[in-house]
């Protein structure tokens, strides 16, 4: 049933995965592939409601309600957007998905990482990535690239962005077939390179 | 640290559940006890802004989408409302709660009943009612009974209000020491009669 690619870009803020993904995205639109572009959390209209929730609610929302909420999102998402895409044989470049959620969630704040694993399965329903490309850089570099997002990342704190880093790593190590790693601490043309490589030998596989 | 009481109200439009909860609280306040009335979903600020979502999507809302949805409302509702109130000591009367999804999404939409009940338990995160009424009504006499709202109690057929009925009865004989029974189809004074019967019961053990 699913003919199309997906591919998922996974790392800090500052990691420079957008850049990358932006470029993927022109590289195989030029090869002639058919491509969209998509992000989590809130691509689309009822994810953008669901955002506006987290942001601006005007009473404390309990991390369960929050957990919930992205699910939401994710299952809208998956289920709307990146399935029938797929299913009419595109390539879906996709900025953080549920990697995102096991780092942040559940390494970095220390939520449930099995539950937030099975409700994360729950909420995709079968549907996985082909690729997962984790751009890991050190935290100290990611700083330095955030520039006027600096005061937000610095508020999370040193400690918690490390052990999203782990988190992350740890994902990796589980998932060495899904997820590759990527050294984000070189140049962009560099990183870009070993990112071609990984997505021509996906190309090559299918 | 809990010490009030948790109460919860089931049944079928027109079952006649929201008045017996409001002469239950007028009942309970005589008596001198503190209670608070609410409902599920959308009894909270983020609660309607979730509601919001369901009711105005301007994309259809994936069915994972909705179940989340309505968790991350119950999620909020339990953490920020309820069990606040649990521990100050208040009985809470709650017009629908985790037996709803359960009879409605479950055996009436046909979703998976035992992932449901699970999803219920990470929501309400161990504050399980003390008591639930089950008004229990025939269709034919719900139907009599709501009126203005026939239209969509209707539309949705008789069938599907059938297999929510079957559900909640269902659900009263996993649960009976939690779940009472109480034949709706006889007067408000009669249902009544069996409510206070049953609230009384409860009173005296606690």
């Amino acid at each position: 049933m699913k003919k199309g690619l997906f591919i998922t870009f996974e790392g800090a803020d500052g990691s420079g995965k957008t850049t990358q993904l932006n470029k993927v995205k022109t590289f195989l639109e030029n090869k002639g592939y058919d491509v969209v572009v998509t992000r989590e959390p809130g691509a689309l209209e009822t994810g953008k409601k669901i955002r506006e929730i987290l942001l601006h609610a005007s009473e404390p929302v309990a991390d369960r309600c929050e957990m919930f909420l992205f699910l939401a999102d994710r299952a809208q998402h998956v289920e709307t957007f990146i399935k029938p895409a797929l299913i009419e044989g595109k390539i879906v470049l996709c900025d953080r998905h549920t990697d995102s959620t096991i780092a942040y969630q559940g390494y970095g704040r220390n939520q449930d990482i099995e539950l937030l694993k099975s409700l994360n399965k729950i909420a995709v329903n079968e549907i996985v990535p082909d690729l997962t490309l984790l751009y890991d850089v050190s935290t100290k570099t990611a700083l330095a690239r955030v520039g006027s997002d600096k005061d937000r990342m610095e508020s999370a704190g040193i400690e918690f962005h490390t052990k999203v880093r782990n988190g992350y790593l740890e994902l990796q190590k589980e998932n060495p077939q899904r997820i590759k790693l990527i050294n984000a601490n070189n140049s962009i043309e560099t990183v870009f390179e070993d990112t071609k490589n990984i997505i021509m030998d996906l190309l090559q596989k299918v």
